[in-house]
């Protein structure tokens, strides 16, 4: 099945990846878009700024793949060299286009200042490419088909090449390659150990031929079913109830390859329109990691982020009561009064690696004490995830309800599995 | 110059790095070790899962280079291959190495389980090689030299790969090889774009065997000056002082490769500590990034996040308001006094991609309109970056001042130009 999928590359050009300076983002997210569309990415290669590097590598890879998607070197300086090498690897001359040179001009323009020359490097293209513009920052990318290769460059510039790809790259692929996304379920799960997982998945003894991976990035643990090619879409959706079953509470998104994720955010900012609801958060532990995901949504007033007792609001109480659960939720009640908000998130740290969580809405008060076994941003992380996880629980569980700062308040205390 | 330095590769196995599940983060942390040793690394490249591709690129590395830091491909699963296709690639045996053996038994022993029969492929190494023992994790790296290039294959866990490159291949590359960090001198820059240092630059008219290179990472660009191997220190560095001439005010770290990099937060730091003072912020567009980079700091109180309409100390001015600079100051300083802290950062969302930035200190207060050229994440990060840039310089400028919520407030107002 896989020798049927088109063979790609991706090509990361930059002196800045082969220093160690910046991990290389772009790979990988150009990898995920292309094994969704049903390509079969077999090499990943970085080089830096010498340009012969350069035309070896597009050689080797015209030789070896079907396409190919490079990014960087397309910047205005002396060390950027990818339209220069691709033109000496396929012995192309380079052309000025006389449409990039005015988008880049234009851009100049619109921020109030003159083009500097250099800048007009960034308008030659190897002849017979076709551009691609980009209306999100100065380097225009290409696509030229050599040495039986299909070649797209673009710019390094994460959010700019995204944007390209997303407008021109991917549309014109699924028009050129007739691929399908290879067949696999992913259950996405959180709460519940690996090897836990995949004791209960043992025990329901699978066919064979359906083969099984995971992959662990706290706080999510995804289970992987690759299911024979032949089988019907109804037979891989059986298996994968059947897996579900044996994941319990555990499973929060499910989708097949090729599928979008589920998006946590956007599920909990459906339920919350419904009702009108607002949300507020008090980043103990998560350190401002709520607010980063959640600042722009319409249902998020606010954030408060410190440790509790560095907090002026709070600076007032005693330090014993930090450790008091009771307390803690009394607490953040009345933070979540003073923001006016339906539901408040909060975290505070406690012994060890040990979070207490904190969950109020109109209809009850919750809280929770997990271990987290990191530190810094990734410590950061994890905590919002579990936030929002709690409140995308609560609100699939209780539905739209009407009534806020109500009377049905419940105290309600639980202590799940620890990571 | 650069060719007197030993040329090195990185080579990653992994499925998962092709699947575009994981960023490729092994290969930047070795690549930035090998770069402060001293060798040249040109080329990183990932494979999956299939024995034959790892089998030629070992035969390509070996051709192409003189050492060679691989990962991953180790475990006991049947898709590890890296000790299989090693030895395929250069046609040598695999040995059952007795030790290994040993030590993968005992770490089961030790944690109360007998070890799969999967496990003992891991004690298998190709003839003549070297094991690295793994404390850290079941599967031992190897050291062979092959084809003329030393290769050194770690397991792909971060933290084994880590511990087992520090303890033993870093001190063996020391002794093995004498080379020493490149000459080159680093100059990081803010608020000034990437082609205007170019032409500043460029006016200087430096020698030419001076090597000039750029790194745009917004909100920072990296001035990166080559020298030749043969160049006194003395002599580089003041070289260095000519293009931190032309770079004029936008120079915040200077740095040669292979020493430590700046770190801004620590010179807040020091600058805050010596006179205590405290810092609070108002993140209307860096969203909780302030937060995250400073809540463990001992120097900052608490940041608040949020659309200042959306705030609910903020909630009843009206909205005309927020495109005024004066009362966005006012607020803020309304807000420093709530905090208790000496000084506050804020920014405010105004219109199009503009942000209005509001220092506040006990020796004044300033506000500045900046365009940021980003959105999401990145915007926030950018809008983090000038704000703690902003008082790392007026702390630099001011140094410690005795006066708090002094009555020395002056009203500073610039428009630096924009990304």
């Amino acid at each position: 099945m896989k020798d049927a999928a088109p063979q790609a590359e991706i090509l990361s050009q930059g002196e800045e990846l082969l220093q160690g300076e910046i991990t290389d983002s772009n790979a990988a997210w150009l990898s995920q878009r292309l094994v969704r569309l049903g390509f079969d990415v077999v090499r990943h290669t970085a080089v830096g700024d010498r340009k012969g590097d350069l035309v070896e590598v597009f050689r080797e890879i015209a030789g070896r793949s079907r396409i190919c998607i490079g990014t960087g070197g397309l910047g205005p300086t002396c060390d950027d060299w990818t339209a220069h090498a691709f033109a000496e690897a396929f012995s192309l001359p380079l052309e000025l286009d006389m449409v990039a040179l005015d988008q880049i001009e234009d851009r100049f323009r619109r921020l109030g200042r003159g083009m500097p020359p250099s800048n007009r490097r960034q308008a030659y293209l190897p002849a017979g490419a076709e551009r691609l513009d980009n209306h999100w920052g100065t380097a225009p990318g290409f696509r030229a088909v050599a040495g039986g290769c299909c070649f797209t460059l673009l710019p390094g510039v994460p959010e700019e090449m995204r944007q390209i790809y997303l407008s021109a790259v991917e549309p014109e692929l699924r028009r050129s390659f007739r691929c399908r996304p290879p067949p696999i379920l992913i259950l996405r799960t959180m709460g519940v150990g690996e090897s836990q997982l995949e004791q209960n998945i043992a025990s329901l003894g699978l066919p064979a031929e359906v083969g099984l991976g995971f992959r662990a990035a706290a706080p999510v643990v995804d289970v992987k079913l690759h299911f024979p090619a032949a089988w019907e879409r109804q037979r891989m959706a059986a298996c994968g109830d059947q897996v579900q079953g044996a994941c319990g509470d555990g499973v929060v998104g499910r989708w097949f390859v090729g599928e979008a994720e589920p998006d946590p955010l956007q599920e909990i900012g459906t339920l919350l329109m419904a009702c009108q609801h607002t949300v507020a958060a008090l980043e103990g532990v998560s350190a401002g990691a709520i607010a980063r995901l959640c600042q722009d949504r319409p249902w998020f007033l606010e954030s408060l982020c410190g440790r509790p007792e560095r907090l002026a609001e709070f600076r007032e109480t005693t330090p014993s009561v930090w450790s008091d659960p009771e307390t803690l939720v009394a607490l953040a009640e009345q933070h979540r009064q003073h923001c006016g908000a339906d539901y408040l998130l909060a975290q505070f740290a406690g012994a060890g690696e040990e979070v207490e969580f904190v969950l109020i809405g109109p209809a009850g008060r919750y809280s929770q004490r997990r271990r987290i076994g990191a530190s810094g941003s990734r410590c950061q992380e994890i905590a919002a995830a579990w936030s929002l996880e709690f409140l995308r629980r609560e609100l699939a569980r209780s539905g739209c309800r009407s009534l806020k700062y109500g009377d049905r308040y419940s105290s309600e205390r639980t202590t799940m599995e620890n990571e």
